[in-house]
């Protein structure tokens, strides 16, 4: 008697929001993937519908929800076999409750990905800067899991939000990657400066402004980490 | 009265085959994409689920069919509501009229896409070097169309075959870029030596070799035409 082959479970990625985000996670998950031919590989789904109405707008009162269209996608991606599913969006994270309650599949979610890995390699009294849009910030998420881990955290004030964080994210929404890097390095240094020890890219976009960038403390990219989580969980027996 | 706001298309990918030539796809689409903002982005849906059994091996007489697996990722777009589905790999086209029989949405062809770019930029008279999986070249499928649309082509011989390019794609699939990148520069010399005038690469992981290769006559990146077929096609009014 044989045991029957090992299989990965198969992950649904719910993307769109934006679209290179998702294609970005996607590639992270490959990377971390211990494979050397294609079988090796995760199997993946990838719901990268766009057509989203604004995240960001929504939570800070001035659009309509986008929960419908990110329960769509969610749906579609348990209809199609996933065990389990990822948002390519930490904003998009603000209406993780009405999403999974939709479905019978769990949430891997990103920022207890990425607090799990900030965790494991940072002493708890260190001070974590989170780069991330207003939605995310407002939405606290991020504050509360870092706050109840015993971290100190900081944010950026509204005129560096505006001047480089916002401007960061929409340029490479835009393809604008260069455009984006000093942006992002702008926004780095003013937390650092303040005394951030590490900076938290909790938003899907940044790492892409980030890549080449010059930043005076070290990086958390919360992508890479829900990457590790997704593979963690298509893998173990 | 305004007239409804336009909506493109949602396009399927099936991919896995390997699964970084369906990342690599992707982001060849985005890219091609007219789009400032997430929503102008096409609604793409991707089936990256590598665990299907080997398409070279199933065409050379060695191996299990591919198509079940293929069939059970085509119809699995079509219910997440696809309207058109493209395959991110050459030789998984070898059973484009199987998988097409068993769905009632179309497939933009790879060959198709390919031979069209090439014919709007090259004279007919050209010689077209073909570089893809011995699959591919047994299937035939670039040859015929392109003896159909008046090209001259030519491909590896068995030993330029066997020493360079299976082995750039098979590294490509392991994750070694670098490595492969020498392997494709001999076979594209090889082609350009004994006549080509551009060579056509004609298997979704060999663009991957050929990033920042020294290659001595120009070539078309069947992907790249793909992805275009693949925005005209969601954006068509």
């Amino acid at each position: 008697m044989t045991s029957p082959p090992f299989r990965p479970r198969r992950v649904g990625i719910l993307g769109g929001m934006g679209p290179a985000a998702a294609i970005d996670l996607q590639a992270k998950v490959l990377a971390a993937t211990p494979a050397a031919s294609d079988p090796e590989h995760l199997p993946i789904v990838v719901w990268n519908v766009p057509q989203v109405p604004d995240r960001v707008a929504a939570i800070l009162g001035g659009g309509p929800s986008p929960a419908a269209a990110m329960v769509e996608g969610a749906r579609a991606l348990e209809a199609a076999g996933c065990e389990a599913f990822a948002m390519a969006c930490n904003t998009a994270h603000h209406w993780a409750g009405e999403i999974t309650a939709s479905v019978r599949i769990p949430l891997i979610h990103i920022a207890d990905a990425a607090i799990d890995e900030l965790a494991s390699r940072a002493v708890p009294s260190m001070s974590v800067g989170i780069l991330a849009t207003r939605g995310t910030l407002a939405a606290a998420f991020y504050g509360q899991r870092l706050a109840r881990r015993g971290f100190r955290w900081l944010a950026p004030t509204q005129e560096e939000q505006a001047r480089w964080v916002d401007v960061a994210i929409a340029r490479v929404k835009a393809g604008d990657i260069a455009g984006a890097r000093p942006c992002f390095e702008e926004a780095a240094r003013a937390l650092a400066g303040r005394g951030a020890d590490v900076i938290l890219l909790a938003c899907t976009e940044l790492p892409l402004a980030a890549e080449g960038a010059d930043c005076p403390v070290p990086l958390l990219d919360a992508s890479r980490a829900l990457a590790r989580a997704i593979v963690d969980f298509s893998l173990r027996r």
